[in-house]
C-alpha cells in the first residue's frame, strides 16, 4: 500500500462537477489500494476574485490581511472537496494550514515552510480517512495565516509529500503531461513519458507553465517523485525524476519558450569596473527580475550593455536607466518589447556536441536574426522577435527530430 | 475612554462601498476618544452561496465540513474591513474565531460559546490596534472550526462585549432602530427611543427582524447593552436596556408580526393523557419547532388539537401526522398555510387590564376572525387569515396610539 499526495488545481476544482470528478478519481486510487491525501488550490478565479477586492480597498493592503483574505479561496475547496468524497462513500476530513499545522516563517505572501505536523494526517490514514489540504497557505509561529506565493499549491503537496515519504506526489492540472513543444503551436509534438528533474527546472523556468519551478526545485531538493497528469482525461502523464545514467535520451527533450519578455540595452557605456552592478543595482532595487544578460566589448573603450525583464516591467526599467544614463556616462537607452525567448532543453545535450549549431542553423534556414543568447549546461535560449514565435519553435522541433521521438524509459 | 463593540451586518459590508463606509464610522467613534472592537458578518448573499455549494455536493454535508465553508465568508470580510481601515490611517488587524481564540463546543454549525480569550484583542487596543473580528465563527477544543449557526454574528458581539465588560455594544444593520411597528405597513410607525430587554425579546422571537433572540437573551443573561442602528443613515438608533421602575412606559410598545406561519389542527382526537405527547413526539423528532398549541375540549369526549409551525415546515409535518391519525384513534388532519400572526408586545400591560379586549375590539372592528390566541406577561398573539395581515396591524397600532407615542426615557 503505497502513500500518493494528489495536488488539485484551479480548473481541476473549478465548478461542483469538477469537484465531484476529484472525488472520484481518489475514491479509484483507494480502491486499487493505496493511500491518499489530497491538496486542493482554490477554484479557479476565486484567487484573482479575492485579491481584486483587497487591491480596490487599498493602494497599498497589509500583506498580513492579503493572506487572511486570499486563504479563504482553498478553505473552501477543501471543504467541499471533502464533502464530495463523503457523498462517495470516502470518508474525508479538511485541513487548513493553521489545522496541520503547516509551520512557516512570517514572510506573509510569500512565506517558507519551516515544518509540517504529520500527526493528524497519518492518524486520518490509519483510520481509513482521506485527508484533504487546503494548499498554498500556513500558520507562522505567532498563529497568523501566511501564504506562500503564486503557484504555491504545488509546493504545498510538494513539502506534504516529503514530510510523509510519500511514493509520488501527482500534480493534476488541465495538461496531460510535458510536451517536447506547446502542441498549441507544433502540431506533432509528443509527450514525455519521463523528464529529469534537472530538464523540468529548465522548462518551468522558461515558460513551461505545466509546473512552478518553486515546487520542482522543492521536489529535486527532498527527493519527492513527482507526476504531472490530467484531472479531465485518464493517462499516466508525466513522471518527473532523478536522472538515471543507464536511461537512454535524446539529445534534445523539449522546446520552451516564453513571450512575457522585454529587452533594454544601455549603450555606449565607459568599460570601467563595476559598470554592470551600476546598472543593475537600481534595476534590482525596484524588485525588477533579471533575466539574460549580455555585454559586447565595443572597440572605443565603450561597451554595450543588454539585459531582459519580463515585460510587465519594462517600463519601470526603462525610466530607471533614462534616468541614471548621465551618472554613469551612458550615450543611451533603447529597448524592445516585442521580443521572445525560444529555449532546447535536454541532459543529453551534455554529450552531444554541435546542438547549438543544428539550433542556430535552423533558425538562419527561416531567415529569422539570433538577437541574443545565453547557454547552460543542458539548455540553449535565444531571443528573437515575436513574431517569428511559431516558425522559430517548429524549425528546432523539427530539426531534433521531436516529433517522432518517443522517450526511451 | 469608553469600550465598544460594533458589529456589521452583511448588507452593512455587502460591497466594498459598504465596507469604506464602515472603516468611516469607526474612525469617527475611535476619533471621539472611544476605544472599538469591530465584528462583521459574511457579505450579503455570501454565506447563501456558500451554503447552497455545499448542499449542491452533497444531501447530507458533514456539520464540520459545514462549518470550514461557511466561515471562510466572515473571514474574508474581516480581512477587508481590516485593510479599509488601515486605508483610513487607522491601524486594524482581523481575527479569526481561532485566532481570538472564541472557544465553543463541538456541535458543529450551532456550537455554544465556551470561553473567549481577550489577551490578544486587549493588547491590540492597548496598543492603538483597532481588532476586526470575524463574527459566527469559533474553534473547539480539538481545534476545529465551528460556527454558532444562523444570526450568529449578533451573538458573537455580544460574547465579546461581555467577555470585555464593553459599554455598549452595537448591532449596525439595514433599519435605524426597532419601530412600534413595520414601516412599511404602518405609514406612521414610530422608532423607539428604547426597549426592554422582555420586550425586544418577544419581538424578536415574534418576527420582527431586527435582532436574533439568541443575541438578544444572551445579552440580557450577560448584561450586555445593545443599541440598534443604522449604517447606512445617522442616529441614535434604539437602546436595548433594561427595565428601569421608573421609566414611564406605554401600555405597548411595539406590534410584531410573522408572516410564515402554518396552522395544523388534528381533529377527533380521543381525550385521554398524553395525547399532546404523542402528536407533538413526532413532529419533535422531525426537529420541526411548534410555536402555538391550543386543545379544545370538545362535548363528545373528543378534542382538536392545533398547533403552529414555520411554513417551510408544513408539508413535512402534514405528512407526520397523516401517518399516525390511525393509531391515535384521530378522525383526521386539516391545515392551513395562509395563516400569519400578529403580536403586541409591552411591559406597560402587566399593569394595565384589558390590553387584550382592546386588541380583539380592533379586529373585530375591521371583521377579522381571530383563530388562535396566545398569552404571555408581556404579549399577547393571534393567529389570522394571512390576508388580513396589513389591516389588522394598522387597526392595533391605532387603537393604542402607538403613532402618537413618543417613548418616554
Amino acid at each position: 500500500m503505497a502513500l500518493h499526495i494528489h495536488k488539485y488545481g484551479g480548473t481541476s476544482v473549478g465548478s461542483l462537477d469538477r469537484i465531484r470528478a476529484v472525488a472520484q478519481n481518489v475514491v479509484k486510487q483507494r480502491e486499487a489500494g493505496d493511500d491518499v491525501i489530497v491538496v486542493v488550490s482554490a477554484m479557479a478565479g476565486e484567487t484573482n476574485r479575492l485579491e481584486s477586492l483587497g487591491q480596490e480597498l487599498s493602494n497599498k493592503p497589509k500583506n498580513r490581511e492579503m493572506d487572511v483574505l486570499l486563504s479563504a479561496g482553498e478553505q473552501v475547496s477543501a471543504a467541499l472537496t471533502a464533502m464530495a468524497l463523503d457523498q462517495c462513500g470516502c470518508e474525508a476530513r479538511s485541513y487548513l494550514g493553521w489545522q496541520v499545522p503547516i509551520v512557516t516563517d512570517a514572510n506573509h505572501t510569500r512565506a517558507r515552510f519551516e515544518s509540517i505536523e504529520t500527526k493528524r494526517l497519518k492518524d486520518d490514514l490509519a483510520a481509513g480517512i482521506t485527508p484533504i489540504v487546503a494548499g498554498f497557505q500556513g500558520v507562522d509561529g505567532g498563529g497568523d495565516i501566511t501564504t506562500i506565493g503564486r503557484g504555491g499549491s504545488d509546493t504545498s503537496a510538494v513539502a506534504i509529500a516529503s514530510a510523509l515519504n510519500a511514493e509520488e506526489c501527482r500534480i493534476y492540472t488541465d495538461v496531460d503531461g510535458v510536451y517536447t513543444a506547446d502542441p498549441r503551436i507544433v502540431d506533432d509534438a509528443q509527450k514525455l513519458e519521463v523528464v529529469f528533474f534537472e530538464e523540468m527546472l529548465e522548462l518551468a523556468s522558461l515558460g513551461s507553465k505545466v509546473l512552478h519551478p518553486r515546487a520542482v526545485e522543492y521536489a529535486a531538493n527532498s527527493g519527492v517523485t513527482l507526476r504531472v497528469l490530467s484531472s479531465f482525461i485518464e493517462g499516466q502523464g508525466t513522471l518527473i525524476t532523478f536522472e538515471d545514467a543507464n536511461m537512454e535520451r535524446p539529445v534534445v527533450s523539449g522546446i520552451a519558450h516564453a513571450i512575457d519578455e522585454a529587452k533594454l540595452t544601455v549603450v555606449g557605456v565607459p568599460d570601467v569596473p563595476g559598470v554592470a552592478s551600476t546598472i543593475l543595482g537600481p534595476i534590482a532595487g525596484a524588485s525588477i527580475e533579471v533575466d539574460m544578460i549580455v555585454q559586447n566589448i565595443g572597440s572605443d573603450g565603450t561597451t554595450d550593455f543588454t539585459f531582459t525583464v519580463k515585460r510587465r516591467d519594462y517600463d519601470t526599467a526603462k525610466g530607471i536607466l533614462d534616468g541614471i544614463i548621465k551618472d554613469i556616462g551612458a550615450r543611451d537607452v533603447i529597448g524592445d518589447n516585442a521580443i521572445v525567448k525560444v529555449s532546447v532543453v535536454g541532459v543529453g545535450m551534455r554529450s552531444h556536441a554541435g546542438v547549438a549549431t543544428r539550433m542556430f542553423d535552423a533558425l538562419a534556414a527561416e531567415d529569422i536574426n539570433i538577437q541574443m543568447i545565453s547557454t547552460s549546461e543542458i539548455k540553449i535560449s535565444v531571443v528573437i522577435a515575436e513574431q517569428y514565435l511559431d516558425v522559430a519553435v517548429r524549425s528546432i522541433h523539427k530539426v531534433f527530430d521531436l516529433g517522432n521521438n518517443v522517450t526511451v524509459a
